[in-house]
């Protein structure tokens, strides 16, 4: 199996000087966010966001070397996802993510909240001094979407009456539009056309749909040591995922279980059973690969090369992690 | 003595009309958010920002009417400062503002992080929107000013060498920025002279320092009612406002008590004591008064008209507030 970082090999070297760029942007000025951006920005992430903006620079023009202002974006993607990470763990009291704890309950709500609205604010200044006005408008749209996604998701908590077409919504906010716009943005620095932009946009959107409904299933599927947070977690606060969605189509007991917040012994582990008893986890897999094969539709209009192919591997890679 | 309201004649209308927009934003597609909108945008603001923005923008050519753009600009420079507010709130755990519970209090960090990530997402998408981008990097560099500023504010709890520049900086950080270049904005989108919108910038950053400076002053001279919060909190809290660092001067002895962040019985009493019996809280008027005619000296270049002296009254309505 192929992991995540050698996935990324063409734009290897440019994703270490990201790192570092970050670490440094958050640690340096600010003695009191530095453990916060050691944390945020070490060991750990997937980094998949600045890659795929790298990766699609790379293939839309720039292989043999990247503009400073396609680097400053990858950056700013990376520093986007992670303030909105911060706040949601934040707002959803989670406590563990990728296996370490999270910032707010390593160094309080006080140092999370302020860590979030810097990189927030480091983030659209950085946008603002791109100097183009499109791209400000795609990032600032972004920084929309997530919060109303998160505000989506507090809203349906246990809401069995959600359907695949909210569950989609709301993941778009929440996971796919960092990468369609960010996608698109790419197409706008290296000035293709305004069909290849759409395809560019088309290809993030798609991908990041999968992201999330694979993610989605893995919550069920994976061990908790896998995981890094504890299985199931998604079900046990009330954000149902599509798998859950499927279940209740098959099993309607299984909404009376969740309606009821599993207010009686034995409900959560009697709902994680019936969703494994039903075809749930199946057709989510279809729904993401149905998405993957979109994604990659997308990249036809892009010449071949190491770039292109890295971009078609990371949405196998996705769909591999649930073997 | 003027109220506040009756300064604002010139632009009250549209003030009234700011204040229904805000509250139509973010109550409207939100219940969640629909209280602490009503608790945001209701009764209690001052409103002196937007205030500011609209009389600029009238005295710099709108006097009859006002553009889309410039009444924009007044709501972004509200939703800015009202996001900044409620995440300042949770980063210092503060229960009360203006006589009412704080939103983190009322509602919990959770809606509060959310309310406040909101409001800053939707000022940078209408930000953007307003199709300037010189209008969109003064913006968001208040942005990142005011995340620069609260994380000053919490480096610098206690710490008793801070120097009243440095107290400036964070003062023009965390007040005064906005201002500056909320007025140096409404000088580009009224298209005038490159020295005219530095002559703003500079009323805007004057009038900012001379609020925060009042204000700072309130919090010894005023009593738990009138503040709508504990006097004396911030000098609780460790926050040393520039009375407290003119009576050090003094006074040695005070910055010992504090130093010891008033670990010894007695110790916060005697502390206000002894700023009182200093010039500390003199000399900060005299501050506050320089920065109002510094302000007001901004204005030289604007023609006579009632928006223009309703800003030259806003700066002596600020020095009143301490009589």
């Amino acid at each position: 199996m192929t992991s995540a970082t050698s996935l990324f090999s063409p734009v290897e070297a440019d994703l270490s000087l990201l790192s570092e760029n970050l670490k440094g942007l958050v640690g340096a000025r600010h003695p009191i966010l530095h453990a916060a951006a050691e944390h945020l920005f070490g060991a750990g992430g997937k980094r998949i966001r600045p890659a795929v903006v790298l990766l699609l620079s790379r293939a839309t023009g720039s292989e043999q070397s990247l503009t400073a202002q396609h680097r400053r974006l990858a950056e700013i993607t990376e520093m986007i996802h992670t303030a909105s990470l911060v706040h949601d763990d934040v707002v959803d009291e989670s406590a563990m993510r990728r296996g370490v704890p999270t910032v707010h309950s390593s160094f309080g709500n006080r140092i999370a909240v302020l860590a979030g609205d810097f990189l927030f604010a480091q983030s659209s200044w950085y946008l603002a001094n791109l100097d183009n006005l499109e791209v400000v408008k795609l990032l600032s749209r972004v920084i929309m979407d997530l919060a109303e996604g998160e505000i989506q998701q507090g809203l349906n908590r246990f809401d069995t009456d959600l359907s695949i077409e909210a569950y989609l919504e709301k993941s778009y906010y929440k996971t796919a539009s960092l990468m369609a716009n960010s996608a698109k943005a790419v197409g706008v620095l290296s000035a293709v056309s305004d069909d290849l932009k759409e395809q560019l946009y088309g290809y993030g959107r798609h991908l990041g749909l999968a992201f999330q409904i694979v993610d989605d299933i893995l919550d069920f599927t994976s061990s908790s040591e896998a995981l890094g947070k504890p299985a199931g977690s998604d079900l046990r606060s009330g954000n149902l995922t599509v798998p859950v969605l499927y279940a209740m189509q098959e099993q309607p007991a299984l909404a009376q279980i969740i309606d009821r917040e599993f207010a009686e012994a034995g409900d959560f582990d009697k709902a994680i059973a019936t969703i494994h008893q039903t075809c749930g986890i199946e057709r989510s897999r279809t729904l993401a690969a149905d998405h993957t094969g979109q994604a990659n539709a997308c990249l036809a209009g892009l010449a071949p090369s190491p770039s292109r192919q890295a971009l078609l591997d990371i949405t196998h890679y996705n769909l591999r992690r649930l073997h």
